[in-house]
């Protein structure tokens, strides 16, 4: 049974919608505030940023959840804005305030100025980090490595921070059409440069993270997110490197879109909450895996309710092959981990 | 023309599904704070909640935008936490950090000690002000009473105030959900009461704001939301005034719900802007009217842009009876007013 069922490749043989003989099972944030170990190793390093660009860090809270809980799959520690920051925009986190850019893009002008990084030079703490992680890891889970769209990393340099209705990227997207094209091409390729960077450096998976693509009405979505999300799935296709790395999209809150997310070219796309995986099957056919979706409150409730809620989500899916076991969105820091080893637990029991 | 055309009757008449001169069009929020006359009104006021219980100012806000624009209805000014400040729970408004109450509810006991408020009586000032903008609209455009469904009002109760992602609701939903259930119950029986007393005051169509139900996954939101706006429909039809008032449900968010809530025996359904209304058309079919759905960031766009979008809206609608046009959510403080003419000139042509 070893070849088709153990913690080593579960992961990747759901995503390739191959049998395994349990679902697999990682948690967005999985290396997060939730884990007394992580807060003591985040304490060390003193900032988040800290942290995350120090590899033996980095690589540090990236094993701790898979060492602690039966977990199928590790996740870089890092942030989806160190694209940006590489490309010069300067990356700080206020606290309690979350990410700001000291340079945020404001003009056309601005966007001309702006170039792709070279993973290797000015984002080589990131590559450091998921070589050593592949090494520490030995084998017992595959890496995911990860970046973020170019759409949501446009909306966080446009509004230099987090937004409540990223009203004025919108305005920018509707009124400024070319020159957002322009960012979004460039965020593009910069992205796929570092996903395809990640895949050398040994990441066994990779994702990208649309968090704010669910903003967008449909007509805006396929030409402002989608359309890049595809592009990125091309160049990777295309890549020597990344070429067989199977490919995850998540954009959160953007279920009216998931035919349009399934023919990017991807391998698998995460579902957030708000719809039942048996409707997401039905919507994409067989043409991805699903990645989902509980919502992540369940893991404030007890133990029992959440071995129920995670059969319900097991039984949405159904006896198909290409389930990957998730939240629909990241882990919260007050959850009881006692209640994460539960939920794993129920997601592998049959 | 008159009887199926003017700017009296064209609301009501797309809320049945007849057929209409032009496409009816009112804006969430829109006695707000992008009019400089609302400004002043409220800064005579004092606060957000003097505005709220004075009929005479609430009134005054009420009518200013139906007197700027060609809207064809207004919507009373007021605030859906009403209820619950009846209820005795201390509603009071922190400056920049939105609603809060002094008495939370925490507990099952702290249910029980909960009862249905009598309209007439502790939100008197609410009915006054019905009266008021039924006598000063003089037949000009209908009124919209409403109020807040049963799970948003429970989310506000028990978190006590807003929430990112009211996690401590949904907990306590899945871990005590009889008391939920009896705490819903009560909420639907209050609104329900008020809802009907604004019918009797002279309110000529009634809309049930759900601004969290899209928080919930599909099998939670037919439990804790959807069944208790079903109630309230019903009490509705029941009761003498209400009977014949059309009722427009709006959960933001909730859109992979459509289908349950068109089975509510609601007369309309709000949409928000991340479907398209084609697509929400198909899924409900014939059974009721549709309102929205243009992203309110548009607002900030060019009037070409604007121009542009609301036609895609119209066009996604099609060639059929029963559309009301809206934004998918409330307009924002920060859009200047002459867009929001060209949007109503706009829809209003052929």
């Amino acid at each position: 049974m070893a070849d088709v069922s153990d913690r080593s490749n579960r992961f990747l043989r759901a995503l390739a919608r191959q049998p395994v003989d349990a679902t697999p099972v990682w948690i967005m944030r999985q290396a997060g505030r939730y884990l007394p170990e992580y807060r003591a190793t985040r304490e060390r390093a003193g900032s988040f940023l800290a942290l995350a660009q120090t590899p033996e860090l980095a690589c540090e809270v990236t094993l701790q959840p898979v060492e602690r809980f039966e977990l199928d799959a590790a996740i870089l520690f890092s942030d989806i804005l160190t694209v940006p920051d590489a490309m010069g925009l300067g990356l700080h986190f206020v606290e309690g305030e979350g990410p700001k850019f000291q340079h945020p893009v404001r003009s056309a002008a601005d966007i001309v100025r702006l170039g792709v990084p070279d993973p290797e030079a000015s984002l080589r703490y990131v590559m450091d980090a998921v070589r050593l992680c592949r090494r520490e890891l030995r084998g017992r889970v595959p890496l995911i490595g990860f970046g973020g769209s170019p759409w949501t990393l446009a909306c966080y340099m446009i509004e230099g921070e987090g937004s409540h209705d990223f009203a004025r990227v919108k305005a920018f997207a509707l009124n400024e059409p070319d020159a957002m094209h322009k960012l979004l091409d460039i965020n593009a390729h910069a992205v796929a440069a570092y996903l395809a960077a990640q895949a050398a450096a040994g990441a066994q998976a990779l994702m990208v993270f649309d968090s704010w693509g669910g903003m967008l009405a449909p007509a805006m979505f396929e030409e402002f997110s989608a359309r890049y999300l595809t592009r990125i799935a091309t160049l990777l296709r295309n890549d020597t490197h990344a070429r067989d790395v199977p490919l995850i999209l998540f954009s959160k809150g953007a279920n009216a879109n998931l035919e349009v997310l399934a023919d990017s070219g991807c391998a698998a796309l995460g579902v957030d909450w708000t719809i039942t995986l048996d409707a997401a099957r039905r919507r994409v056919g067989e043409r991805v895996a699903l990645q989902g979706n509980l919502d992540p409150a369940t893991l404030l409730a007890s133990p029992e309710v959440i071995r129920r809620e995670v059969r319900r989500v097991k039984r949405d899916f159904g006896p198909h092959s290409g389930h990957v076991f998730n939240l629909g969105h990241g882990i919260t820091p007050d959850v009881d981990p006692e209640h994460v080893a539960v939920l794993v637990d129920t997601v592998h029991a049959a």
